[in-house]
């Protein structure tokens, strides 16, 4: 069990709507629309995807990096180098 | 016609492969995967997303921007400002 | 002569203010302020930042880059190319 | 003390080091040097604002958040929630 398992469902209909967002973004190419209007929703489709990133890594800091920080020992550390790691991606995607 | 028009089987492609990253992350969590792992392919995702947006800003800029500026008249500074006002987006996002 | 001149000394009041902010980071470091408090500080200072080089190339676009689209020839593409791969460094950055 | 504390003089070493990466952006403006070129020292700056960023929360999380939770109590929460937000401003500038 993880920090996000129970916000499961509401990740899952999030993941869903940038989905459909994707979609969207492939109808607009196809019908060939205004390459700006296409920009305004890929932006869109990126800020929710960034938005899900930042809830998974509040819920993973939330809940796995604080178990093992309460737990004591050296797993602390390793996990928050890997959530470093993790958040260095989200800054530089 | 836009400046994307030439290459729209290649965007369409591309949005395709997205689509099936952000199922693949709907699966993850589904799966209960950790946390950390459904991290890194929201990354992939954003980026995938921004390169794509990246290609449509630079197919815009050497067509219909181009275009307008060789044309000359009022319209070229308005599609400097739309096209600034899309990348500060880009670059917020 | 490049389209950034006519603003130029906006320009240079807004890089004196982030050499501002810049320096009130280390005085922040020195006196041992609070973590959360110098990363506030930290994303203030990169959102000024990006905010001059969304303005530099706003008027390089309207300026370089339309100029060179006006008179027609090869250096338009070239010129495209070469905003494209600024703007691709901004979005990574 | 903070996370930060031990590193205090190598962070004060990377400030200065910005601080005359942004001298050296006032001195390209003020001597009118092509805009793709300032724009390329712009984007360097950043990512070095931004990689002090990262330090300084990897710091935070290993010190100030880990020594939180192990402590147990209403404040751990508080902490992660506090430090997300933090996550959240650098990843959206």
């Amino acid at each position: 069990m993880y920090g996000y398992t129970p916000n499961k469902e509401e990740y899952m209909r999030r993941l869903r709507r940038i989905e459909g967002q994707v979609r969207g973004l492939q109808r607009m190419v196809e019908e060939e629309k205004y390459c700006i209007d296409i920009l305004t929703q890929v932006s869109a489709a990126t800020r929710a995807l960034q938005s899900v990133a930042l809830g998974l890594m509040e819920d993973h800091l939330g809940h796995c990096v604080t178990q093992t920080a309460a737990e004591g020992g050296d797993t602390a550390a390793a996990k928050v180098r890997e959530a470093s790691d993790a958040i260095a991606r989200l800054v530089r995607s």
